[in-house]
């Protein structure tokens, strides 16, 4: 998680940028409809502390739609239907909000035939992964998504990128809330490299390689040498290949190669499966095998320094300090969006 | 890959491997049915070069029947069925043999409905998770499975073991066989550490922590710590965690911390998905999706002596050398297992 303190940080309320971002969107060729709920999940990244696909994300994303590659008007529609997976065309509609009507449509499914998978070609960024995993979980439901990306990541052994970033995300309900892990396959992102470059400081485990092939903690070496690292060096190497394949025969739509051949990041493959445990036969346990689970992963012995927290736990504290503060956004970032 | 190579080594042909385990199984009270299965596995696992579970591992598998922690006799039984899912209770039989049926079924339930999940709790050790992958994506299925283990890892910041390595397999057909990954969620297992401190050699890459918390390629400083490192550190414990809390709540079965409890590590929970890909709509040109996408992984640049290959691809030179120069297996083993 990224500073967001200093005087070059703006505290903007949580309606105050909802509102902002749909104006913007209605200016742009959204109905009010789409216009809404895509400055909403829009201010709810932000909300939740992940900024690089919330409000920092906001004037790239304009952007694609000025450009052509996102088109607002489009619909996503079911192509194919059999037993409990649909395969669904995106046409290239704001990505965002062909991920959340594939969720929608995967917990319909389940909540029919337990489970429900829904695989989208020809889609579009969904920005934050995590959005769909917490809808999902709150609502009762197990949530498993994933999609692809352009390639930005050498695989295991090899000097230039075929592989995409690919985040996977799963997400159980727990108290109310949540449990999302929204993990990309690459150890950093490419703008976490950035950020402890300008603070000048080391990674705090292996990120990629330098340009002679070492493995290193240098930021400014891997943006240098363009080899970051998969998750577990060779293991994340072989599960972005693996979720790239899925992606793109569940969906019948773009590989990673694929899209690496478009004039920008478009065109995405996504799954999306979502599982009813209300359907289940232990539907009365759920809630407090989940607990117990929780409870032990809390009784861990940290070391000195460490806090234990499940993927989730921190987004939480930060939602709920940016609800009462307000959403810490760049003045220059902020002066962008005003400017759109 | 650990060296199979040296005079401790004998060569044993698939077909006597299989007849051995085969006959010492029906001496446990297996019956013909499912010591022929059993035995297969075993013998395939080995033929495969997965040693340590195959031929290394049948040993501690027949002293689990004996201690009465595996029941030859149990049969699964299916105890919920809703829409594609099922959740079947284990019974604590032989886990390869619950693992196989599990496969089995859900494919079955793919080929009606599109895609089949089977949760089954109260099973065994499944040995090895490539063989339920291999043997849907033979069949033309996706598969992606996993299993809950003891608790044998540190979640990420902790100093002892919460989180299973809890295996993730996934695999896909590919030109008559099939790409397999096969990943657990540590670095390395105990077994490879082993390996390498007997070669006294350095890992090739960071795999746990020293006694004073420090990170190493030292495999005798992380035996003595056992702190064995989650793949992608802080990633691979989350989804580590996540893995587990599916297995549970989807079986109804036990968590790791559930196993760890027990008196030996029984009582896994398991989760197979399949999904035939005959049923989706693009079947015809998946085959050729799959190939694009490998011939550009192929075409990766390798850095000086790597070779890059695809989950699995390894797997299948070595059951070509197996099957025709025998299976490697210690003196020491075999003598073990002809004592049986």
């Amino acid at each position: 998680m990224s500073s967001t303190k200093g005087p070059e940080f703006l505290k903007i309320q949580y309606q105050t940028m909802q509102t902002t971002f749909y104006e913007i969107l209605l200016r742009y060729g959204f109905s009010q409809e789409k216009a809404r709920t895509c400055a909403s999940i829009f201010a709810d990244n932000s909300l939740d502390g992940v900024y690089t696909h919330g409000v920092n994300r906001f004037p790239r994303f304009v952007k694609y739609v000025t450009e052509g590659h996102v088109h607002p008007e489009s619909e996503a529609v079911c192509v194919s239907a059999v037993g409990c997976i649909e395969q669904w065309d995106g046409r290239l509609g704001p990505g965002p909000l062909n991920a959340i009507q594939c969720t929608d449509r995967a917990m319909e499914i389940a909540s029919a035939q337990g489970m429900g998978c829904v695989a989208i070609a020809n889609t579009n960024h969904w920005m934050r992964g995590g959005t769909y995993g917490w809808k999902a979980a709150r609502k009762g439901f197990v949530f498993i998504g994933w999609t692809n990306t352009t390639a930005n990541m050498p695989t295991w052994g090899a000097l230039n990128s075929k592989l995409g970033n690919n985040p996977l995300v799963i997400a159980v309900p727990y108290q109310d809330e949540a449990i999302v892990l929204d993990m990309a396959m690459s150890q950093y992102s490419y703008g976490m490299l950035e950020f402890y470059q300008l603070k000048n400081q080391q990674l705090p485990v292996h990120g990629g390689f330098t340009t002679e092939g070492e493995l290193t903690t240098d930021p400014s070496a891997i943006i240098k040498s363009q080899r970051i690292l998969p998750v577990g060096y060779w293991k994340g190497a072989g599960l972005s290949l693996l979720l790239d394949i899925l992606a793109t025969i569940l969906s019948g739509g773009l590989s990673v190669s694929g899209i690496s051949k478009q004039k920008a990041e478009i065109g995405a493959s996504q799954v999306f499966i979502a599982i009813a445990l209300s359907k289940l036969k232990n539907f009365a346990t759920i809630s407090s095998a989940i607990s117990q689970i929780i409870t032990d992963y809390h009784d861990s012995t940290p070391e000195k320094g460490s806090t234990i927290l499940y993927p989730g736990e921190k987004v939480m504290k930060v939602r709920k300090e940016n609800a009462s503060d307000g959403i810490p956004v760049l003045n220059s970032v902020w002066e962008e969006i005003k400017g759109l």
